[in-house]
């Protein structure tokens, strides 16, 4: 049986602050193909330039993660954002830039894995001259993944290079 | 700063019951790239065939998820086991099999994400003739993410063709 998960925790990264919670309740493994995946591009007011967001899972109660995977197009990036309970990010492709506030720039590659820890502002995106994709999971606590701050201006986006 | 995690949750697949937690405390992200990330063989007594299981991500207090990258050799399966809060399979690559207690055989194939619910008694693995991939991620309850049970027998695995 192929069934389609509701996604939208996943895409909480570009559409909305507080990820709904899937009550799924079944006892049937389900198998969601790349196909039924929803795929969305990264909202304006959360993202700069080209960014596009696949939806992988939903949290299903009493599991609390969710996750998505996200492409960014040179000189793409999130704007700043934290996690309640940090975030995973598994790079697919591509070679791409993370930084928390205050801290350098670091270069992430393909293969690589970053822990974004608790509470820290940061941003991630591709290079000015490269795509980056990755996997990202969040835990939700008390309903929220993710919370959104300013854009990374074009600005501090340079000072990077 | 290219960090190394402490890896052995993701590794529980093959080697431990009851998943360590790391204390991490840190505010400074970590990036960990592949030739850091620890890579063991599935153990005998919870995998048949060859079996690479390589950890991505500790579970990180408050945070519990743990992550690994698991590559089954044609006829390779995991034993039969459950998971208190659930597992996401997200296949990478190849093509294989899963089932749960009861079930029909169910294909898996690259890009593909599976759900299998909490407590539900399954297995996954290659199918006879093809290698298969996937990134597992499952959620901590009382320090627990997986229960090993008995192993697919020969018969049980052939049954499926």
């Amino acid at each position: 049986m192929r069934k389609l998960f509701s996604t939208c925790a996943a895409l909480s990264l570009a559409a909305m602050p507080v990820i709904g919670i899937a009550q799924s309740g079944s006892t049937q493994i389900s198998i969601t193909p790349t196909s039924s995946q929803k795929v969305i591009a990264g909202a304006p007011d959360r993202f700069t330039g080209t960014v596009r967001v696949q939806s992988l899972f939903d949290a299903k109660e009493p599991a609390r993660s969710s996750g998505g995977q996200v492409t960014f197009q040179p000189g793409a990036r999130s704007a700043w954002h934290t996690h309640p309970l940090g975030q995973i990010l598994i790079v697919t492709d591509g070679v791409g830039w993370v930084q928390q506030w205050g801290g350098p720039v670091q270069v992430i590659r393909k293969g690589d894995v970053v822990w974004i820890p608790s509470g820290v502002k940061h941003w991630h995106g591709a290079t000015p001259s490269t795509t980056m994709t990755h996997i990202a999971f969040q835990e939700l606590l008390e309903g929220t993944a993710v919370n959104w701050l300013e854009k990374v201006t074009g600005e501090q986006y340079r000072l990077m290079k």
